[in-house]
């Protein structure tokens, strides 16, 4: 497995704990091989993802406290740098203003690639508005005449991470990512998110089945581990290569 | 650019020509790499792709003995192997027989890569006819119990070359291959087709059409040339990866 | 055919007349089982749905007064509540306001099945937007956080009624509900609305022919009646159940 | 739950194993509400599915035998019937032949429910095969003129059962069938294949996750257990119903 | 409307019956225009579209015979000729000499347009099979090698005429074609058919409704007569013109 | 080719120079006929496509007059007049005002034909966004009840124009415009756009390109020149029409 840096890493999440189930092995390997990755949370989750800390009673500001702190902690495991936008969420709204702020964050951060949600999901409209936001602020990034602080955006590649239920939002993976070398610090940021045990091992799990799936796909000569771990992502832009493999 | 090898490279081709207009920058990377190429011809073209010899008043024999040389002479530019397998064309049958000529093909050769035609093409039924038996080949290759000589096959990656009308044939290339380095051999290659000039000038302005994609979609950072030159390809299984890039 | 009672139909109609063509059939099925049946029209179709009651030379107001009270009438003949939102047409906005108002409506309804226009529309934007409302609303209504009074909604399936030129809206049903018992009152609903006249042959003709569909679908050992009536459905979400049929 | 009868279940599976997989749970909750179900085994799977019985260098009809008792134990389990047509697999052929026996089977069996492969399938040309066949067979028997014993088949639904890789088969779930009554028996049933042991985690696994996406879709208000368990299904042909729900 | 001539009409059909339900308007346009119009029934339809002569007790020999008579008369009464290739339907196989068959049809009645079933249609694999045939035997007609009389074909448009259940059938309209002139003519060609009589209000009924559809494509300024008759068309390969319009 | 008039053209562009590049074949064949030819430019591609331009250091205000006096040169070169709305880009923002103005020019103008940007285009937000309102306005135009001058559209047909990467923005042409007769004039009115000198050979290489493909589907029978030149478009609503070719 390739070891050389890639560059700087850009997750663009909804809710506060979006990118721990689905994107911490990504995130935990950019780190491991020394490439800055970075979360940005659009919202805390504190409306629509926080159904157990609203029954017990709790109120909004100490929620958007209690998932930040969470986010937080589930971040250090993975080595990454987090930023709360609290944009608000159910619903996430769109507006200029917030997608200007994710240009300043890509002119500031240059990610080499970037990860977001899928563009569809009947079940939780701020997933398509958090990637859609991504992919504007992206091309805008790119633009010299746009008015923000430093250089013109390059064009780094969009990855979307896997939602819940997959087939319903249109998500047929093109990359299997062998999470295998850092599924125990997957696993210990998942950890963080004490109030949705069950989680744990919904996505352990899905990285199981991953792993199988990646195992049959990569082929059986390659002598990958029995219990190879991984993530599916879909890529949006064609991949640039110099060999086919 | 990397230069470490990939392994054998296998290309599945209805018609003797297919393999120059479509896949031979592929084909000339992989032979500048150190890496075994070979090509296999399930027909000449003889009847379908040899307008200009039958107007010319050719016989079949003659029109496949000049295909076969032609094809001969481009893959030998390229540093590919080739073979034929005769099987004739327009149209080009699919039999059991055919199909386990090419299982015997994956078990010996042992590719890591395997290139043919798209699944769709309403204007050339031969064209998927051979990317079907291409597919099937490569599965049944992967059955231990599959009753043909060497080992089971791994799982090589397929990909699909360009048709000539891409989007008529569902052909949304999600991997642009920089073949700038051996261009010059992919022209020779297809100067070797003499009947098909003007194919020449229509394949070099594709690669360059190609290549200010690739440019568009690696971001201006890469500082590639400005006349980069470009194959597209479709990839059939989910890609894995120990990197997302 | 059962007759259980399945829990409140709530329908969710960018203009007032929408419901009758496209739906008076699942209405009056839910009413005759004793089921609660309503209506929300966001708008009167009072621009984009009266071309008569314009050329006649009404204004705005009379026109609104027209279309609800020919939609009160139908809703009546039904079986049904009907509550109109007055939020415009021609365009209808989408706003936070107005998906708050449909939140408010699902808290309090408590729907077991929800109705609505199909997500692709290339006549009529009002349909989708309001489509796009409804889905977005009975997310949020889900949440515990979301700040509205009420229960947190369940889960209740969602179905799209049928366009008016369904293959150019992506509609391709997946349910045929049949409507004989009650297309009677679904007629005395469409001759509620007299400037459509031509619409109650219409939409007469169109049951029919999902009748016979609904018919070859069921099989002919069903014994279904030669004039079968029927309405077509998408079912947006995956259909639970214990049994396979 | 209904438990109410549907009428016989017809299972047509292109190797001995599949329905064990994927339909274990549909077969035995059919057996469980008193309707006859049948599977229907194409082929032994006797070279593309027993991998481990070739390494352990077991001849081609001893492989025969193995799996024919597997799967009769399996079938056994479920309180299905089993039918062998031995028609070889890798590659699995279509033939008119074929195709007739299946079209007698559904005139003597006359099911009321078919369950099959998906249409799509990249990685086994035999389970496409298969669902072909299965299909094709089905509309031969509803036509009078068809020169078989019995009487013309009805218009059974079909539903195809999920795939190992769903998304790369164009399987989206349309039908989540709640099978946690009938788990134990499933499992029961997959032990009877011992060859594939991993295969028995990997799918009580997938049970669970189908299980989760279940109680989600049906809504929190059902009172599901915790540790719901489903199959997932794709629909072939438009429901039909006298009710929306 | 123009009334110029366009060329020759090839009407390739899966049984006798179907090019009146589908295609007979633009069979009596082409031949009110002056132009030729060729109907090739691939098989009779004795089997699979025959039932009530079934019922009634008819042998295989006479139902063919009352087919062909039914077609002859209603091709007779919309000026077609009408030749019959009695390849057997339920199933319809395709086999390489059928193929040739249809191909050695277009080198010699060298159509201008070419119109065929839908490639898609799980409600009978017969119309299928006859629209791949249809397709491949023109691309094979194409090529000057291939070896049949006559001088190799153009590049005749295609268009799938309407199945019975077009949106099961991915059949989605990109033509509506106005067929009031002749709609008289398809009425009494329909009623050359008397075994299916409720079909011809069915298909009077569809008539309909695709000309109220024409018209709203249309617009209402072009002043189109309150009953406009249309039948729908899917065009398969791009148009070429030298007006956009 | 005819010559007869078809009516009024109007082009709804993103940024100033988007008409140049992807429709000035049809703009000049439409003033060739006779017909009026108007051309929406809703920003001048400041931000978004003057990367030169910021590279040289001018200021926002210079930037819009140039990209001004280009358009409107190549405007005139073409035949068409021009109308500019400064609705700003990167973003262009949809807004009910914006939409607006564009529902009166449609009153106003009283289109035949529509020409507009693909509804999908991941490298260029402000593209799709000019379409959906193009499409968004057309349809409250046709509404008489919709306040604004002039009479109620009818149903001109839209036709989206090439997008830079087609196949990743779903472009798949069904329409191929011949535009040999006045390639001259479109290559003049590139020549109007000095900064992006390349794009004057890539877009003649479409042209070609797109030429090939149009004789290749139009049938070699038809004696087109050689070098033929072509555009690409897709077809939004269904052709209607008196004649099948």
């Amino acid at each position: 497995m390739s070891t050389d840096a890639v560059g700087p890493l850009l997750v663009v999440s909804a809710h506060a704990g979006d990118f721990v189930w689905r994107a911490a092995g990504a995130i935990a390997l950019a780190a491991e091989r020394g490439d800055r990755a970075k979360v940005v949370c659009l919202s805390y989750g504190e409306r629509g993802e926080s159904a157990r800390a609203w029954r017990e009673g709790k109120g909004l500001e100490e929620i958007k406290a209690l998932r930040r702190a969470e986010a937080e902690a589930a971040a250090a495991e993975l080595g990454a740098e987090i930023e709360f936008l609290d944009a608000g969420d159910y619903p996430l709204l769109e507006t200029p203003e917030l997608v200007d702020r994710l240009v300043r964050i890509y002119r500031e951060f240059e990610p080499s690639v970037v990860l977001t949600h899928t563009l569809a999901d009947p079940y939780n409209g701020d997933h398509p508005a958090a990637a859609r936001m991504a992919m504007q602020a992206r091309v805008l990034a790119q633009a010299i005449g746009y008015d923000a602080p430093g250089e013109p955006l390059g064009a780094p590649p969009v990855f979307f991470f896997e939602p819940h239920q997959p087939e319903q939002c249109e998500f047929k993976p093109d990359v299997l990512l062998d999470i295998t070398p850092v599924f125990e610090r997957k696993r210990k940021a998942m950890e963080c998110l004490p109030a949705q045990v069950h989680m744990w091992e919904y996505y352990t799990d899905l990285a199981k089945r991953r792993g199988v799936q990646l195992k049959r796909n990569a082929g059986p000569n390659l002598g990958l581990p029995h219990e190879t771990m991984a993530e599916a992502y879909v890529r949006v832009y064609p991949q640039t290569t110099g060999v086919l493999a």
